[in-house]
């Protein structure tokens, strides 16, 4: 980016309190703010940091007034929301990081794979027969995708991202570094000689529209039918999503997390990092559960909040944990006997 | 896929009951069931989705008498076990999915570089001096195999996997994409001023015959000797295998699992997913280990199964998990307050 | 390596007993020496295989004398200290393995991008433009640097590293193979209908000198400023990252342990594998985290060792864990409901 501060007010919709034509060109944090800078002040538990800042340019609030000089030659642009402001302009900065539309010469589309129109594929890409990308979709390079996969509309998909034969991902999703969609699920049928034999997984992965998925993350295809992402699911990186698994719409998935197979997650459900849910179960609509927690059990109830391993409603988990730690505290065992020692005395 | 229903009769031993001419191309539940799909009816659970199937074709057990009308132009293909014949259709669909043999004309591979006959080697691929693949072994795009490696027949490696410098994979292993064999074991010794000095990582991985690595899984190198897996393992995704670690034959590894450096895991065990071995311990044969457990002691006898962290016996885990339960919940330590008081009472 | 004992002794600064004109090509452990191998007695636990070693060198200490026959034709090389001129042998054969330095024809150095003198650069590199890569550093296969990346002298980046946008690595570091450095950190705001709205993570990543990162590990940029890795700060593999962490220097963290946004974490800690760190927390210089353990609360006391989930200092998790294991074990309940049923005798 590169504007001025009045290109900027304008675009925040905004008011100028200072030199409109300072020309800024980076977002900075208001404790780190440089020459050159915009920085905001929405919290004011950061306002010490405004009256020392090096940041060319501010956004505050419109009733904001400055309890001390402000630095020399600050310009403030007032607003209704400074922390949504920011946000604009966070996504104005990270727009103009696309990459421009075009095929790189190095890309390898084989026959049969088509391309939508205003499509950006980068140098050593694969696309394999029979594959169709949606218009506008950008694919970086070292991306591979395999035969008849359906990528939607305005996806973009980072460096070393692979999606295998067959699997369809929506319009608008995000796959970040070295996403692997639709790798084997984990099956294998033991046999009487103690040697496994390979359940062929023969089905495929669909992930709805606007997902996004974090670096690392991977996501096996069913043995039959789908695993399924639908719209909206944000997984964070390195996350295990094992075959047949279900995650409903608008679920978010903090790093770390295994889901084993059949699973069936609910919508709208927040699950923190490092969570372990085991295979088979169904989670309700709405379900919280805690980082490090293990899901051993179908949880019902919408809207319930877990913890611990095993897991329990996260209010019953915290008066456990409280209760075990002031019993091991009190040495609650030694009391016990001393009590048992007296008794014997009374008694005898 | 493309048979017709008499085809995959004589091909799965069974009887027609129906028309015989029908053509099926995929395979699908049987709740999901689509024309032109065939699919089947094991578990007696699912009988009632055999009623309004849109499949063409079911696979039914020879004993199988309808209870209901069945979907008009249903055609049943009566066998023995209609568990094990869909097993031989998955097998059948994936047999059909491999590449050919040929070497795309972007792959490198470096002079000194040995290809055993009907190899397939996909774009982009890398192939360093020194190095010796099978006959018959195919890999994917972008794989990157290092100097002086060996690999086996008839293995398929997928996008995107490394087997660096020196390493050995047996015959017949499938290493899912962006498996990592052979980087730096994490070895750092203490300086005096408090920085760390890396210990030089100059052994090997070793993998024997038939074993299959799970996407994104990482297979150190050892400091000096090898880190081995025995043939058969099967390991799942996104799990750590650290320096000079031993895994027994035919030993089943569960995602996300980390095992610390110089562990030997024996035969035949099967671990769950999310579980954590300290290092320089010792599993014996046929252990079991549930999900989320963390190791941090030899296990002696074979066949044990461990539970919990610290881990316990999986009985005495699940009776202590129990007892605490209980006493958390009884609020044990108000009533041996109460106790005390009363006692106090009566001594007075 | 290919040297005889007469040069290996002279490089240990050792004296030799045996044949000077033997020659060795590579490094084994005592109890798996091979001909043409050199291998070390330094634990006197192992003395039993010097007897039986197929090595044709082994180094001792100075004043170490055999209690029994030594294999015919083994050559001795007797020094000071015998781990510590293992260790000089160990990073003699490391250096031997790096690449040659040169560009490959096949990557792709878009104009504007800048490389120090004596870089190797390998196959199917991609360097994006604006990024400056330091004087002799090695970019394995398959390696993408995005646009104006700054990387330091003499790094090594294995094959499919990843270092996005605007990052920047200082000198000396590894970077192990599938690295991600600086995918987006995982913000999301939610909206009054369910959705969520990607907040832009428009930071970046800065990475000290001498760092070592492994296999698979995941370190996303911030959402404003930097996520930064002090110097020295040495990572295992599959480890995460999130937006706006710090690291201090010479910290070491262990295998699939993950810390959440904006945490900082202080120098020279030592933190075990599969570690769980929740957001937003400041854990103090020197502090070390046992596996598996769960931080859910600032840690201030520097050089305090911390363990379970939550976490407590060792000492009393310890504690807490056999009282529980104690009373969970005595039935403590059954005592407590008796010793009631006793007293109520008494009473009445």
């Amino acid at each position: 980016m590169q504007r001025t501060a009045a290109e900027l007010a304008h675009l925040l919709e905004g008011t100028l309190d200072g030199d409109a034509a300072v020309e800024v060109n980076q977002l900075s944090k208001i404790e780190e703010g440089v020459k050159g800078g915009i920085t905001f002040l929405a919290n004011m538990d950061y306002e010490g940091h405004l009256y020392t800042t090096a940041a060319s340019v501010a956004v505050v609030a419109k009733a904001f007034q400055p309890t001390r000089a402000l630095p020399q030659g600050l310009t403030l642009i007032r607003v209704t929301d400074p922390y949504a402001a920011f946000g604009k302009l966070l996504e104005l900065v990270s727009h103009e990081e696309g990459r421009a539309s075009g095929i790189h010469p190095t890309a390898i589309i084989e026959p049969g794979a088509e391309l939508g129109a205003e499509c950006s594929v980068g140098p050593y890409v694969v696309i394999e027969a029979g594959s169709r990308i949606g218009r506008g979709t950008e694919l970086r390079a070292h991306v591979h995708i395999g035969r008849n996969v359906t990528v939607g509309e305005r996806c973009v998909f980072h460096s070393g991202v692979h999606v295998m034969d067959r699997c369809v991902v929506g319009k608008e999703c995000v796959l970040h570094p070295r996403v692997v969609v639709g790798a084997d699920g984990f099956g294998f049928a033991p046999q009487q000689d103690d040697t496994y034999k390979k359940v062929p997984q023969t089905g495929n992965v669909i992930i709805g529209d606007r997902c996004e998925i974090g670096a690392g993350t991977t996501i096996d295809r069913a043995t039959l039918g789908a695993t399924r992402l639908e719209e909206g699911v944000k997984l964070d990186n390195l996350i295990q999503v094992a075959h047949n698994v279900t995650i409903g719409a608008h679920t978010v998935i903090a790093a770390q997390t295994g889901i084993a197979g059949s699973t069936h997650i609910g919508a709208r459900c927040m699950i923190g990092g490092q969570v372990g849910i085991a295979g088979h179960l169904r989670i309700a609509d709405g379900v919280r559960i805690a980082a490090q927690t293990g899901i051993a059990a179908s949880i019902t109830r919408e809207d319930a909040v877990y913890q611990g391993t095993p897991a329990l409603p996260i209010k019953d988990f915290q008066k456990q944990q409280l209760a075990v730690r002031k019993m091991a505290r009190e040495d609650l065992l030694k009391r016990v006997t001393h009590l048992e020692q007296q008794l014997n005395q009374l008694r005898s």
